[in-house]
């Protein structure tokens, strides 16, 4: 099932890499160390999720069941215009940013308020004729699950490391 | 659009008054002055808020685009068979149930195992051809919300009394 | 119980006007004739709410043991460092944050990152010997629960303005 | 840190079996090749997450410091009497329930209505002086996290069956 995520995933204009960058510059203040590369690897952890999985499936259902009229009213209008006191977009990713504990969560609330990177750029495609109301959020939960997992993983590394110096 | 979500849940074979019942049974062990009228104003209260009006457009609209094979597989399949692992319906309903705090949460675990009344009915009708996934944790979401706002309006009457028998 | 709450974030610091300007801050680019006295009154309706309340009695009383030297290790040092894993902070404030709604929850996790006015002020206490681990991310919850209340007022407003215009 | 955080649980009352038992009981009817064994590692996995151990931690401190005087009125008997609408120690076990899902979540739900097994046994304590108002709801949570682990452990070996199958 992660080969069809990340096909369903490109199809919407969305790669493994630029997921990566977004978990990258969240997570390298904490750990300098931390490589690009360790972000990917990151990134396809979550993306090999069941749950993961589950959520991203919904959410670009809806995005394309939105985009080609296929939705009733007032459900496709709302979700077309991403209408800000729908949450439900927020939800679905939350519950993605959440399977690494609490600490996703949080930074899920910063991107998506931020909208740096991707996130932007599919933010803007909405002007264009794509709905992207699900997609901007499954992108930010997806960078906010692999940054709290790079964290416990550094976290693991450091207590490793004081234990075998002792 | 408090009256088009009821009307919506009608169309599915869902009214207010049964949803009522589960809330009463939740919540009478707790409060046995309570009564079924207590409960349909509760269940309106929890219908007229516009997150659980917006939990309730998606996942209806989830169903009924599974039942009309309007969905790509794999999403199709999963809905249809209410995969056991597929926790999107659970994610959403449990959205609905926590509008009043986390005893809401708690109630939703125990119906959603429990699967008495309306809820059962629907998730029989499912060898029917009608598809519930969504509908049915939506009922039981929104008689636990409906149980925990009862649950802190005894509190509030209690506390109110006691002051005034001071 | 309200007015104990408010009595005990006075004694740690904490007024409701600071924390009404936070949601002033996070709502008013959404809704320009919004005022600080709306603020004020959202975030004593957030601290009227049992919930948050309990969540509020609780969070003081683990800054106050730990600060007094109360806990065990090691619980003690974790709370006392805010070490970065630990995340049941950011749980409890997430339950007040998400009382309206998960539009709350993103609010909250952007103050958690980038720790605007009172917030940075009790962060940075920590290094004078006071333990604001819990204190701070309560601050940011009753901010973003009062200002996604806000935006629901907000909203209704306009629905109902729209159709008296009819 | 898992030593220790099992070290804790045993002194208040708390070993692995009875906790596997439960996790037995929530499981076996997807999976009747489940063993005892299966679940004594599934719990033994959920108490070597940092985020469990957090949140073990907190709760316990929470218990005993009830316990022994140690938190302020009217904190002190809320905790003490497991006040109805005192939610704090659902939402840290709910925490710990989610680690694997939304599917724990339910499980846990269910359990803390029932109180099966032990965690009826800690609920009874309750009348001997001693303090489990958190410590119950942690035996549920990490009962429905391990629960919930073996299901999608269960599910992944049957996809890799049929794989194989093929």
């Amino acid at each position: 099932m992660k080969e069809l995520v990340i096909e369903l995933l490109n199809k919407r204009g969305v790669t493994v890499e630029p997921i990566a960058e977004i978990a990258y510059d969240l997570q390298v203040p904490y750990n300098p160390e931390l490589t690009l590369e360790d972000c990917i690897i990151g990134v396809e952890e979550v993306l090999g999720k069941r749950d993961v999985q589950y959520a991203i499936l919904t959410g670009i259902a809806l995005d394309k069941l939105a985009e080609n009229g296929a939705l009733d009213e007032p459900l496709a209008s709302i979700i077309k215009s991403d209408e800000p006191l729908y949450g439900i977009d927020e939800s679905l990713a939350m519950a993605i940013a959440n399977i690494y504990g609490t600490i996703g969560v949080t930074s899920f609330g910063y991107l998506d308020k931020k909208k740096v990177g991707l996130i932007k750029k599919l933010d803007n495609d909405l002007q264009k004729g794509r709905v992207n109301t699900f997609l901007d959020d499954i992108v930010a939960g997806v960078a906010s699950a692999a940054s709290a997992k790079l964290a416990y993983q550094a976290e693991e590394g450091r207590s490793k490391n004081e234990k075998e110096a002792l």
